[in-house]
């Protein structure tokens, strides 16, 4: 029905490591290949829209899950904390910002990684028992990948808002937006997302911060389904309203179809790729395919930010999210070269841009020919953090991060191209021996 | 509501010769920058969806319009001949086949170019009086412009089907789809085509033969007005389908749009500006700013075309349609370095795709700030053909066409990069004295 980019025809044509006879020993470095070939062959599909405590496997109703790697209620900072206020508030549990902040501090909620999960959060977001769930599925792996509905800019918990505002934005997303989406990709029979984001790469996406072809290629594909099933006209007129309103909207699905891809290769004996990258505002934290759920971590480094009018680095909270699963997946500055709108709006240019993509090739396992760059003549993305290939040449990846207010609820203040540490690539490179 | 490019700021910043004193004697190099500035200057709008007798000030119920320069009944190709008995079968003014020819050739309808009505038709596609049309209105020079509605693809008039299904379909545009865009346009109070296209050109379009992230911005925006105004559900999900099935519908407006900036620069006296350049199916022509209205046409010369398969250059018509009103705005293949998929899918590359622009650069007689290419670090669109350039440099415009089936009806069957005969711009200069 949507017009289909001439790379996806290659899915069909790659064959697989993983079909030989299981009897045969495989070499080491073919086993490293073999997580980039089952990150590229993934194809990730939107296929429903749930509840939290249902959709994702070992979720508990105590539970609240994070950005970035494992980190105690202490630990985080006032961004992070302030969205699990929110969340605390939204579900009922507490009544009070002081009561929310006690259950925390007490260890009456678990506080886990959604990373840990399957599942990932952007920006300051977590994900709490009866928060609306995409659900995504990785057909060719068959595993699972969730995130949350985006719930727009302004004063929400994503920021770390908690107020009462941000409450209400929430139950909206539960009640009004979720039933919506739930029952247009229902009657469309579920979202091949593997498709759509090829588009939006053709468009311009980085598909990290930067995803409005993708936000438009969505609107185009559930709209007829949603005018199907929404049976209140004001209601779809609210969903299509803020759909138009919120560009960025896509960037949930489009981490967690990274993480569907990614967790597919996760746990390959011998595999130097990298599965996750991500902050929770204290730390960065890597995860490698042959070294299964551990975390490589060190506290976040300085960046050089490009701030909004009447912001500066001493607005700034410490980087949090788990945005960086696009650049894992082989996205986001990764593909700057093709997609430079993001670097020229922070006065880079076009050659900067190339010379970046160049660097990213040098410490990718390959390339993802789904992914076909067109300022490269269609070359592949570069694709696959080889742990070894950034130590090799102290070069870590580049990463293009949102800078969100240190004050809960502060929004976005700033933008960058920030370098990680090389420290948890080093010790992920030495735990592998 | 939708996300600004900052290009756009610039609009406020721009000041304007023809503000200056009218006493003061204006020197002819600074009246053909002025045609320059008045297309920059343009904001096209989508101001409401009329019907083509009502819409177009010269319409008659006798007249079909269309595409490229004057051309009689008898030396017009079988696909125009096809569109034409299509919209009078359509109008009902004849009833079969024969009828309508006999009409035709008895010189009892008028057939004039739509450029000389301030109108632009796609492919082999004409205006008769009833079909419904987009109205966009170029708001700081008060010109209109009108196109018909996309009908989508297959056997449609616009590629010189007159069959059943091709009357249907237009009958089903008139009956169905402009209703609701007409009511979801005055409710959005409008639109503004040049906000649209100015972020369609950050996502990759090159708004000539390539609109799809046009096609899924104007989906996204007017998706809400469409849901609050057609109180029709079964209708509305047709519709929203129809458009995603359909991501070159942005075409037509496209086109328009470009047709409303240039006429803004029509007839400025010692103005070498190219303000339209396209094909009958017979001859290409062109017009010239400081030449007011008159054509500069030659024969139709050969083309490379890449073909779709099955298809070769012995089932081409010859070149048709008002499409290279694109490549006078500056757009379509003068930005294929910033937009290269059209060239790459014709197995050209990202090199060979900069250096089509570059050549460009050099017979334009400036560049649009609005339409900055990412590729170039936001580098203006090389606008306003200048006849001079082109003859001194013997270097024609490329224009990315379209190549359709000879038999009324066939379709699309490939795609070529093409450069006009350099004789209507000799002829042209020559008439300037």
């Amino acid at each position: 029905k949507t017009c289909y980019n001439r790379s996806i025809s290659l899915i069909g044509e790659m064959t697989s490591v993983s079909e030989r006879d299981p009897s045969t020993v495989i070499p080491i470095e073919e086993l490293h290949a073999q997580a980039l070939e089952r990150i590229v062959r993934s194809r990730p599909r939107l296929i429903s829209v749930g509840r939290a405590l249902e959709a994702i496997p070992r979720m508990r109703s105590n539970m609240i899950l994070h950005p970035g790697p494992p980190i105690s209620w202490e630990r985080m900072n006032g961004v992070l904390q302030g969205a699990i206020v929110g969340a605390l508030l939204y579900e009922g549990v507490a009544t009070t910002e002081a009561e929310a902040r006690d259950l925390a501090a007490q260890g009456r909620v678990a506080l886990e990684p959604c990373h840990d999960h399957g599942a990932v959060c952007p920006g300051a977001s977590v994900i709490s028992p009866s928060m609306p769930v995409c659900v995504i599925k990785n057909e060719p792996f068959d595993n699972l990948a969730c995130c949350t509905l985006s719930e727009g800019a302004g004063r929400v918990t994503r920021y770390g808002a908690y107020k009462a505002d941000a409450i209400d934005r929430l139950e909206w997303v539960e009640k009004s937006l979720a039933p919506v989406l739930r029952q247009a990709v229902a009657a469309a029979g579920g979202l091949d997302l593997a498709e759509l984001m090829v588009q939006a790469v053709q468009m311009g996406d980085t598909l990290g911060q930067h995803v409005k072809a993708a936000t438009a290629l969505l609107v185009r594909v559930l709209a007829p389904y949603m005018a199907r099933t929404c049976a209140n006209r004001e209601l779809l007129w609210q969903i299509l309203f803020f759909l138009d309103g919120h560009p960025a909207f896509f960037q949930n699905l489009a981490m967690a179809a990274a993480k569907a891809a990614l967790d597919a290769a996760r746990g390959i004996p011998g595999s130097r790729v990298v599965t996750a990258m991500a902050m929770n505002g204290t730390e960065f934290g890597i995860q490698v395919s042959g070294l299964g759920d551990a975390w490589f971590c060190a506290p976040l480094t300085p960046l050089q930010g490009v701030y909004l009018p009447g912001y500066g680095p001493l607005d700034a909270s410490p980087l949090i999210g788990d945005g960086p699963i696009m650049e894992s997946y082989g996205l986001g500055a990764f593909i700057l070269a093709s997609s430079p709108t993001p670097l020229l709006l922070m006065g880079g240019t076009a050659t900067q841009a190339h010379e970046i993509t160049s660097a990213m090739y040098n410490i990718s396992t390959g390339t993802n020919p789904f992914y076909a760059l067109p300022a490269l003549s269609l070359k592949g993305a570069p694709t696959g953090v080889d742990v070894a290939a950034v130590v090799d040449r102290r070069l870590t990846p580049y990463l293009h991060v949102e800078i969100l207010h240190k004050q809960p609820g502060g929004g976005v203040v700033g933008t960058a191209l920030w370098q990680p540490p090389l420290e948890p690539f080093e010790r992920a490179l030495a735990a592998m021996g």
